[in-house]
């Protein structure tokens, strides 16, 4: 396996264009948690840039609000900790501003890799999207609000990650636990499990 | 590894005795999102019960009434992979009711497994967990909220996993995201990765 080190992967969460139960292309609200949890397992698994994707105004200043009381109000005095995670977080308006800023960060266009839970084909192996984010462009990571990413999205990505399968035929983690997971599975020596 | 369905595996997320930021021991919470995205994650990975050990009967309510929106209420109806979830939970007063309630279903004692971000020392390899979780008694993994587990719970276990290390110093992940990252690792076979 790659150093983990050498490994240039960021976390982008998109809140529009995702899909709504009936698959209708819809604009999702923030989440506190999701702000919290992955950031948290972002910084665990030392990624570079956790971008929030919401292109509405006043959910991208309630987002904002939510990242300052961590990272320059009183939550960062009382938990330092959670002023490091939260610190990985950039708020903006689109998935071209994430690769724009990626694109100016690295000096290369980055990798855009999608996960989907119900995208079972063509899909690129992890040990793949390893050497990918070893190279010179590194790896962004897409993962939808809601029930998932829009076709659109898929559509423009450069690969997809194989749907995590569990146990049986259940298939709706929460996107929380599918960052972990991915974090996990991408980023943690074979030999540890 | 062995047979996945086979394997007898039940959750249970500690509110009380957990530590503080301080050490101190202390009683927390209910929080919404641990019951949503561990019930997820749970029957994902097809453990058995999900349980919620939360001895203050007022948090005891409003935990049941939060699953039951969600089981026999309106949410159900609207979301049935929700209610699916959701009615892996189970809600108690301590660990004895737990152990008792395992027991009772199993007709064996459950090995206890208690988790630890800070615990690096006699821990039980997840190969280990796998063999006796698909042997006579069962599996407790016991996750605590806050600060983590207290002292007395990680004495009274009958082992400790090793803490899940990322990429950096950064020890400090929530608990739904731990648990999503263990159920994957007990519970997904290696080749997958």
């Amino acid at each position: 396996m790659e150093d983990r080190k050498s490994l240039k992967i960021d976390v982008a969460l998109i809140h529009y264009p995702v899909i709504n139960r009936a698959g209708e292309v819809i604009g999702s609200a923030v989440t506190n948690l999701d702000l919290h949890d992955i950031a948290r397992a972002g910084l665990t698994y030392d990624i570079g840039t956790y971008w929030v994707v919401i292109p509405d105004r006043m959910q991208q200043e309630l987002a904002g609000e939510i990242v300052a009381h961590w990272t320059d109000g009183y939550g960062g005095t009382v938990n330092p900790h959670r002023k490091e995670a939260l610190s990985l977080i950039r708020i903006c308006s689109s998935l071209d501003e994430v690769v724009d800023g990626m694109t100016e960060k690295w000096g290369a266009k980055p990798y855009v890799l999608a996960t989907c839970a119900r995208c079972g084909h063509q899909t690129v192996e992890f040990a793949a999207v390893r050497k990918i984010a070893a190279g010179e462009s590194g790896v962004l990571l897409l993962f939808g609000t809601a029930w998932g990413l829009a076709p659109e999205i898929l559509h423009r990505a450069d690969g997809i990650l194989p749907p995590i399968r569990g146990a049986g035929k259940y298939n709706h983690l929460s996107v929380r636990s599918a960052v972990a997971i991915i974090l996990d599975r991408l980023l943690t020596p074979a030999v540890e499990r």
